[in-house]
């Protein structure tokens, strides 16, 4: 793959934050790459992620590698790792851990995940470019308390707030412990990603110092979602821990509180088309910090394998 | 059945709100009646109502009779039914109504369902007894905002706060819309009933006016959920409208909120032994108000079959 030159701003295919909500059609491909033979993915697998807009990968990474990064994740979590609070948002009411950003800048392990073959190769495959990190984290629901996310397109956030121009970017969610319905997994409603919903209400200033513990702009209306349930049903992805789920960037998803004692952790790695690089925000004064919305990467991830042996 | 005299106060067998937390053995059988070919539960079913502390029973009610109650659900809630505003609560942080008690003398058609033998006639069956309403309502979890149930025993606050002796009243929860665990459906732990977590910390004056939107004490400390849930796992009881679930009054429960457009509805009776009526709280300054607890019944159910027809 040869490196593109930055997007060129021209028309906006995905206004959103305006007076209305309206449904429009997506403009862009969901798988990007051509299938062959020597795919990442079978054709099978290929075919129900641009179908469905998400994938699931049962035993991806083993049990001794989600060990070690178990180990790295409670021990960030614990601080004794000195993290930057900037890169930290907690459990609403409680001072518990909730996300980890920067991860890859935070911990050599997590860094060399992202960059693992298994999964940043699929993201290359998917998106058909080279790649990079738009956004990486730790996700950590606690048991008991764990609170919801509500259901939201990442698409629509990236393009609005941090000026993604297409949707050329895919999501990666590494499990670290067994995820179920009942601990609140991933729920995604299959086939969404096809509609960009343009969302009503204008972006308030520093609106993600907010919307990270509760959206309230950028999501689709209660109406809207009703119907897409209708249309297209909520399926919820489950998993072990070592399985990856890859979504697209505009899949509507969400995740239900958890009051199990078993907590939900996952590695979250958003990686965009280099093509796509961010510009100006799309429907915002300022673009989000760095820490949410990679803005000057120096080059694209190298990708590898066998780095976690 | 014989009416039995009412119960003579003796010792308490099962101490609670307490300085410290115990874990106690159930003094009491859970399935009181001796089965026979003409139980109205099977033999299989008996075995697992006494194992696990609760069963599900599927196409209990009919499609034509769950479009009746639910359309009665739909008037009470739409405040077209002049409901007594002490009956009614309402979602954290909305006027959306959650619960309606006494569900039995608000509404006719659901008097009779109370009485229905398909469910007043089991109840009794398991607590060998007449049985009589200790407390009725209809749960009503809305979509997008239903909050969630934090872990408890009934029976815990039941003894406590209201007075009832011994482990002996069964809850029917019968589902007015498909329950599945992505919408909040009932979640127990099978065989956690022959424990009686003895709580730690006393009951504040009035604590029901606060414990019915979130519960504060007379729960199990997270320590003991987490070892509980180890030690008999967490089961979910999801089902088509239709459905009945039944549960011992000391079986650790709970469900999650719901994100998802769907919402989640059930009548729910809670069917005492006639002989287990409740005196002074064993745990509480005062009792708690007749709604949540009914005081003085006149007399038994009269259970009787076809009433919905």
């Amino acid at each position: 793959m040869t490196l593109h030159a930055p997007v060129v701003a021209g028309p906006d295919d995905y206004p959103t934050r305006r007076p209305g909500e309206r449904w429009l059609k997506r403009k862009d491909p969901t798988v990007w790459g051509q299938w062959s033979p020597d795919a990442p993915l079978t054709h099978d697998q290929t075919r129900a992620f641009e179908q469905h807009g998400y994938l699931v990968l049962d035993d991806v990474f083993s049990p001794s590698e989600i060990a070690s990064l178990q180990g790295e994740s409670s021990r960030m979590r614990s601080g004794d790792a000195e993290l930057d609070p900037n890169n930290i948002i907690t459990e609403p009411g409680s001072k518990e851990v909730r996300t980890v950003f920067r991860l890859d800048q935070q911990n050599a392990l997590f860094d060399r995940l992202a960059r693992d073959e298994r999964i940043a190769g699929r993201a290359g495959f998917l998106l058909n470019d080279d790649v990079y990190l738009h956004q990486s984290r730790l996700n950590y629901k606690p048991g008991f308390t764990g609170k919801e996310f509500y259901w939201h397109s990442d698409f629509e956030t990236w393009h609005a707030e941090d000026g993604m121009p297409r949707m050329r970017a895919v999501s990666a969610s590494v499990l670290l412990t067994d995820n179920d319905a009942l601990n609140g997994a991933l729920m995604l409603m299959p086939g969404s990603h096809k509609t960009f919903v343009s969302c009503a209400g204008a972006t308030p200033d520093n609106n993600h110092a907010t919307s990270l513990q509760k959206q309230e702009v950028g999501v689709p209306s209660q109406q809207t979602l009703s119907r897409m349930a209708e249309a297209f049903g909520i399926e919820c992805a489950p998993g072990k821990a070592g399985t990856v789920i890859l979504f697209d960037c505009n899949t509507l998803h969400g995740s239900n509180g958890n009051i199990t004692p078993f907590p939900r952790s996952n590695a979250f790695f958003v990686y965009n088309a280099w093509s796509n690089r961010v510009g100006a925000p799309f429907a915002a004064k300022a673009p989000r910090p760095d820490f949410l919305s990679s803005r000057s990467p120096s080059c694209p991830i190298k990708v590898e394998r066998g780095l976690l042996a």
